[in-house]
């Protein structure tokens, strides 16, 4: 009983995620689900992105919090226009608030979208919003366990992308040791190591992530 | 139709967790619920509290994870009773996963136990679990914006415990907005600021704890 619900209502995500999906290849838009744990660096990341792509991409970025606008206040200071879906508690963000949002923004205006997703290891996983590629942060300070302790998001992500790398020499994390787990996860997948704040490593995602939009 | 089987099940779950409460209460066992984001460092937590702890209690674990059982083996190593639940993709422990584990535990042999929830901030405060007490682990390096970002949780917890303080001058973390914010949502709750690797801040979480024991 339990199970065929959640079936029910994972079965109606995906059309929506797949109406998203036609949605934004028919105006030209890239979309990036940005997925990682509270606090693991994704605002400053896309903070970080912004101010490096310069005027080689027209960005936008929908922010996914249970509650409040703090990230979205962040994103609009940058002139990146956001939208801010308020969960009222829920742990993730479905396809149908995504498309609520799609709704509130021009995508003719814009060409690389980020949905910024709420903070969870875990329920984010389970929810195709309608993207193109799936990008996991984790930050140097939570532990290099991460993937063989919360596989799921990792197996379906594009990239893992390593945040807070200044602090690397503060922590006892492996950066070669959270790659090769992720790696045995998503064969695939890209692996990059950023410090947000130095900036060190975002020329390295900017290109692949214009790349990435010039595919579209 | 969504609303109504999460309440169901909410329900059935509330009921399993007066039962796990009314059994440790008659087994004289005071019952800590720990929770927070993945990487926050409740294992590292648990690690300098028993190492502080010496003989004046017999602790136990509850390890809940999603997959595999670093954690307990963690606890094992210190000579400390662990059961591990593997949630298989659940993203919270419920009061029936723990009812199951403490049937592995002999509850005449500890008086003091300790539930390490699944990394989550967001779906571990709905679910009772039959604990005496709820504490929330934040570090300082997820951002002293998340009492705001993830309210429910903090709402529901006697203390809040800020960990990783051994990295503050690293980070633009500041301890005093977020016990402001944690205060506001629990005016009761006690905060705690703790570096679990130097020790700092260890004694008062052990005198506190030792006093609710012997309230037990």
């Amino acid at each position: 009983m339990r199970i065929v619900a959640a079936k029910k209502l994972l079965k109606a995500n995906d059309l929506l995620a797949a109406e998203n999906r036609a949605k934004l290849a028919a105006a030209g838009v890239a979309c990036v689900n940005v997925l990682g744990s509270p606090g693991a660096g994704k605002t400053t990341l896309l903070e970080a992105l912004f101010a490096a792509f310069g005027p080689r991409t027209r960005p936008a970025v929908i922010e996914g919090d249970i509650a409040g606008a703090l990230d979205a206040e962040r994103i609009e200071r940058l002139g990146v226009p956001v939208v801010q879906i308020n969960t009222d508690g829920a742990c993730h963000l479905d396809a149908g608030m995504v498309a609520a949002a799609l709704g509130d923004l021009d995508l003719q205006a814009i060409d690389l979208l980020f949905i910024e997703n709420v903070g969870n290891l875990v329920c984010t996983a389970g929810f195709d919003l309608g993207e193109q590629l799936r990008i996991v942060v984790l930050s140097t300070v939570e532990g290099d366990d991460k993937a063989v302790k919360y596989p799921a998001i990792f197996q379906g992500s594009d990239a893992l992308v390593i945040t807070k790398c200044d602090l690397l020499g503060h922590t006892n994390f492996d950066p070669a040791r959270v790659a090769a787990d992720f790696r045995r996860l998503a064969p695939d997948g890209r692996v990059f190591q950023v410090g947000a704040t130095t900036g060190d490593g975002i020329p390295a995602m900017v290109e692949w992530l214009l790349a990435i939009r010039e595919d579209r």
